[in-house]
């Protein structure tokens, strides 16, 4: 079963309207709302003054109008007096500066205090809600990573890295042969030595940074951890948390495993504008549409976070307010959004918001509802998505998608995108811009794609590609039936961010050294003779392979045989095209060409379109209008 | 009477060089010198150690020459043991560093101690100077908000705005509600938890951040308004301060109110290269004049500052040193810059500076003197205003021009820069630009322009602009018996920076509301049906008022009836002159396109043209040398 | 006697692949082997526990071997107890910050504990080596200057600044008049009221400024004056630092003085993209050679800071990891950086480094070796050099270059640079720039040069060129027989950066004055008559001095007479060999239109040409290759 639902701020409206609202809500179609998650200063004015009657009664006008409740803890938002309790919470950033309070998400991490303070709320929000009927779901804290707040250099950090440093490497003798310490004198004697990574001379210990970035992912784990084990103490309801596009800092399976469903906020133009990297020409063709492949990777990434059950627990309505330039939709692309992540296999699309708040930061992000209480845009289109879920479902059932794997795996590895940050050797190289160029490149030629960890289970994929791998170590070779493709910079480190010795990738069946890697301005771009080109980084190899494609000078750029292939370059997108061609006819993988801005999805005996195009789009025989979704058996 | 002057300081020649300069000055037909608002360190060497006698000596030789004197309070520049005084003194930048002692401005507005040093030396000054016949006129301290310097986030400015806040709320309560805090739990129990919006986690809410901007500026005012008050105590002389050019971090209206005369520091070429968007062409073509309406747009603005009497306090004579490039002005430039400014109504154009310092930070600032006193092109340019001013006075005198009004006003407000300043929405949104681009396209009409505060009486005029105010609640609405044309962005948000409810601009005669703003890329412009095309900003309507001008696209774009309009976008420059256009013939104003780079000024009785262009033009059947000036009757 | 050599890290070594190493590379033709540079935290684990052994097998194996050994003091890289030491050793940033421990070059020059420190391990190693039969040099610390390391802005700076100030001034009174401090108020009363000139509210004084500029050299060659006299007790091998590209910091001369041996580390790609401003076409046209040029003005000035005995202390010999792009070298440019090192009088050319580390910061840099110890390229061209080194000089000697003078001198002076990056007055003005483009200008005419201080004797130049110049008073002007070119922007000022009066250049038989500078954005060059134009510096002229080129809008640009020339602008590359062509026919020197890329060095009868283009260029009856190098006598 798919549905609809709804953010909404009960606290920040006269108690008059939630009736409205909610009898609005359900009249529109949607099953769900999210309540509570930036509520803390109401329901705790004071520390230990808590002010439950508004939260009960927000609860019981909701759900008496049949509406689900999505309960979030406030934990993203701590109210100012908790700054008194304890003035050290706040996270430092890389400059040295405390971040203050005045907005959100101020607190770092590694803070003991704080992370008693978030317990203390869950547990009591736990106790409160955790039976009522109508509390279906619970989100802890929100976005964590937004405004970029994972890496902190707070005193309580430095304190919580030296302690997992310690559990890590147990001597410091270990540390330092581990990172290289000898390079430079940078030996430590004991562990409590070691500073965080920042304001250095020159740069630190690539290891050393990696090792605060893996140790930072794991704070927030622990972090989240807590709370979701206190309120499994007291609810069985399923636990959520709303991640962001495109936000690395963290290990989101990780996350992922301590939940039940993974959520996301999907703004496909405020992305596009802020942090997609593209030409112009494609920012000004996609505008008011959004990149045809940025939010389906996010869902075919947060569906495996999920394990198979996720959500869209934000969904843009109208115009955003924090891109640098922030346009309407294209009228249809609120309905074609909430489609594609349906065909993705979300369970659930929430709308954020339900009405527009006319007050503080976020005025000029649109609701459902405008500021005056009038239906937006947004509003229209989500209706027509309840009605055409509703006729689709009669007909047919949407299983989720994990009964379904597709047939090509994509690895995506947090920790890689970390190395990378830390050393990306050219001024453009990019761990997620490197992946979705790949994801894009299947897309383009009309494929499904799942994307998962390097240690997931291959067995099912008929095609596996794994760029850009910090190492090879976890990856599960012996359950691979299908076509591989690694690199470029793929295995060619150890999990210390050292170089691999022997020299990578190390493939069990393939005979292949990576001797030296060139970092290249895009004015030194290499043709290759299929078409195409390599950008940007190109690998030289000793092998004895079979080399399958070449730059017009000779030079090898993909590798192998038996169905393993190593790629030494980072090709452009005719490039891909042309080496997933090749790699998709081996496979066995039929592909389609699909015309610009269109876009496909199988899902269950579906196979979903959408033109992402602002004109019409004829295609397989079917008229796409502008913003047009269509479903066919 | 119009005259000129030129700023001297006496404290850095030898004392023989006095009385040989003030004949120069006086033969070169200055009326007026500026004295003494840097020399604190020479006037009180050591706390509480005064040396009046250097300056008593300049004053008799100065004004023995028959030079009348503008005596400066040199509260710009603290001596070095202030500090040791007042360590807490300095004004915090918003990374939190403190603004050290070594250059000028050393000083927070709100640092009490400091505020009675400074009211001690103008009252010292005052006593001692108050009746000298010499002195003509008082300068108090120099160019407020130089150097970025009215923000400041020192403890003594966070006391000073909690006690500023609670003024103005009475209840904590009261604040919250006014803010939205409710918004991310950023709810307050007491004033004095609230802290300065710098260094938060993500953006603080706009409210906090325009409260913050009301009490910065609020400081200035204050600030001013103690030494004005001593200084009236002490002399009937008028009383003036030096604004900048594009500073608007505080209401000089309100600064105003305090002083007699507003002046101005105007530097042409130095604004053009650094304070101006413009295309690379425009700067190119402009690069030895400065651009034709930046300076008549802050002559247009002070003399309502003024409430009608202003100077040019600081008249650039060659090439700066400050701006990225600093070339020298064309031959003719610093005489029509000096016209410029009379043809305006300004009483009095000092130059800055007599002699060019060998040495410190201004060493390569040119002076109407090289540093080896021999005369500079400046000079000689002086001089033929001088005569010319002299020629002309003989036949007509030139009132002021606050007697004889325009008959087109644009409406300019301080709080609103602040405004858009927080809250942006695009990227490139920026209140100033808005409105000079708007002074810009009726000056290429030929018009004169009044340049008023939003609660100015309007009744004098036939065409009333009011671009981009945060709200219209101070607009005389009552007043208005000619054309007016609101928006884009006015009148859509309450005092404390959130969304009017109902929607604005909640035009009493014009039904229409604005439901949706977006804000655009340049690759976005919405090509208008009259010509020119909406850029960057884009308000979607309900209205039922007729359509005058619309995109191609059929998007409403003015709208309105009766003589009262809403634009819903943002102009280029052919849009406005097509708008422009349209409310001219309806507000009955003859217009006159002008050629590119000449500009006219009317004023009583007199119209003078300014050929900014290197190479001559004939225009009207006169023929405007490169760098050209003309007047008639 | 030329020769080869490798740089060596023992430490970061099993033990067992010293032999080996030590072996391979006196095969391969190296003489020299440096060592030690970044040890102490292995010579010194914790505070006086210090580990020689290690040290001494090394020394012995490598020395056995055949090797001559460069022991290097490890000054630059103290270790982490040193910091429980002396907490208040870092250095400071401009922003107020400490530079924290983690990497190398932590601390402040000014520091005495840390002074101290280094003096003693400098000590210990002396008695330890000194008369090692192994040890044939000494390298004192590492690149000065590296990563921004000069200025601090620490307390300990500011504490010997003060007392520096007092050392040079006397009397406050002294400075306060020679800085201009009147000016601002600025004036001091006693030394310790000056702070460093950071973080003030607008610009600091310029001779303030170039005061602390002044002071952080001084510290500069203090510091390694105080190793270096301690090591000359022990030992009678050269001493030697190993300074960087374009590191202008600080005053080379000085610190050479107290120096046998200059060296430098030449990185032709990395410098290219990261130290050079050039037109897109000309990096992307040398991406894999460097520039033509860069390397050669290091070798002709650190010659000269050498006393005629230099060094390439590390050659790049393959990719490196710290520029934004890393390519390769083109095949054959190890070998042409070798032998341009050579034409240049350099003694031994060291490469760095022996074999790639696959750990810490450096692990992306290239070396002989691969990190698994396979032979790189570089290595097979290093050998190539070495055989014909040797075939070379079986024929012929090399002398050093200082036996032969060139013909053209080229004055370049550190204080110089300063005082210009203190006092641009145009955005692009750049004072190594401007002298490196005359360097280039004369290259392009195959002319060998001599970069010489401004108090060289020039008796034996038959052309001087000194651009920039802060002063002349250093200027030996009663040595000059031949025919010299100042400016633009030479001698205008002041030792403490006032304006020089009488205005400048004050030449002796040149009656001429700098009455007004104008800097200009490039889209206002001014063409020449002759061919080229003035970009980004005009100076006006006060002269009646024959005009010898001058702007077609009749501007005088060269000025002069009797073999003395000013030059009153900044020509571009067309402008300067229309310059220079008709200078060099005046002071005799015939010229070679070198074809592009295409250079050449005269050395002791020897004609060295090389090839820095990709492809293979015809040229004066040779064919050279691509990255070719041909040599005739």
């Amino acid at each position: 079963m798919r549905d609809l639902g709804v953010c909404y701020y009960p606290e920040q409206w006269d108690k008059v309207l939630w009736k409205q609202d909610a009898e609005r809500m359900a009249e529109a179609g949607l099953s769900w709302v999210r309540i509570g998650e930036f509520s803390w200063s109401r329901l705790e004015p004071e520390a230990g003054n808590l002010h439950w009657d508004w939260l009960d009664d927000a609860i019981e006008c909701l759900g008496s109008a049949g509406l689900k409740i999505i309960l979030g803890t406030p934990t993203a938002t701590p109210p100012r007096w908790m700054l008194d309790k304890y003035p050290d919470m706040l996270a430092v950033d890389e400059q040295g500066n405390k971040r203050k309070f005045g907005s959100r998400r101020h607190y770092c991490f590694s803070h003991e205090g704080y992370r008693d303070e978030s317990k203390r709320i869950a547990d009591l929000m736990g106790r409160r809600y955790g039976t009522n009927p109508h509390i279906a779901a619970w989100q802890i804290d929100n976005e964590y990573g937004c405004h970029d707040t994972i890496l902190s250099y707070s005193d309580a950090a430095r304190k919580a890295f030296q302690i997992w440093l310690k559990q890590r490497y147990i001597h410091i003798e270990a540390l330092n042969e581990a990172w290289g310490n000898v390079f430079w004198s940078m030996d430590y004697e004991e562990f409590g030595q070691i500073d965080l990574p920042n304001l250095t001379v020159t740069e630190p210990n690539p290891a050393h940074c990696l090792a605060f970035r893996r140790f930072s992912s794991d704070q927030v784990v622990s972090y989240n951890q807590a709370q979701a084990q206190i309120l499994r103490r007291h609810s069985q309801a399923p636990l959520i948390h709303n991640y962001m596009g495109r936000i690395t800092e963290f290990d989101h399976y990780a996350v992922g495993k301590d939940l039940d469903i993974a959520s996301w906020d999907s703004y496909p133009i405020g992305f596009l504008s802020d942090r997609l990297e593209a030409e112009p020409e494609h920012k000004k063709r996609f505008l008011r549409q959004g990149d045809p492949d940025f939010q389906a990777f996010h869902h075919d990434l947060y569906r495996t976070v999920g394990k198979g059950r996720w959500w869209v627990m934000e969904q843009q309505p109208g115009p955003v307010n924090w891109a640098p330039y922030n346009p309407a939709p294209l009228p249809g692309m609120v309905r074609l959004w909430s489609w594609e992540a349906f065909a993705h296999g979300a369970q659930t699309v929430c709308y954020f918001r339900w009405r527009q708040a006319p007050f503080a930061q976020e005025q000029m992000h649109s609701g459902l509802l405008r500021p005056d209480g009038e239906a937006a845009q947004g509003l229209y289109e989500a209706c027509q998505v309840a009605k055409e879920l509703d006729d689709l479902q009669k007909k047919q059932s949407l299983a989720p998608i994990q009964a379904q794997k597709n047939k090509v795996a994509l690895l995506f590895d947090y920790v890689s995108q970390w190395a990378w940050d830390i050393q990306p050797q050219g001024a453009d190289f990019d761990y997620f811009r490197l992946t979705f160029e790949a994801y894009k490149a299947l897309r383009q030629l009309g494929l499904s794609i799942d994307i998962v960890p390097p240690d997931a289970d291959l067995s099912d994929y008929a095609l596996i590609l794994a760029p850009g791998l910090l190492t090879l170590d976890d990856v599960k070779h012996e359950t691979i039936k299908g076509t591989s493709l690694y690199g470029p910079r793929s295995g060619l480190k150890t999990k210390d961010l050292s170089i691999a010795l022997p020299l990578g990738p190390n493939l069990a069946d393939l005979e292949c050294k990576v001797v030296m890697s060139e970092s290249l301005p895009s004015s030194a771009d290499q043709e290759l003779s299929v078409g195409g080109a390599i950008t940007g980084w190109l690998e030289h190899l000793e092998t004895d392979a079979p080399v399958h494609i070449a730059t017009k000078e000779g030079h090898p750029i993909m590798v192998g045989k038996e169905g393993q292939y190593y790629l030494a370059g980072w090709p452009d997108e005719q490039g891909w095209q042309a080496i997933l061609s090749e790699l998709c006819q081996q496979a066995g993988l039929a592909v389609t060409a699909m015309p610009q801005g269109v876009r496909q999805c199988q899902n269950q005996g579906l196979r979903f379109l959408f033109n992402y195009n602002d004109h019409p789009v004829s295609f397989d025989g079917i008229t796409l209008p502008a913003a047009g979704v269509h479903w066919q058996s």
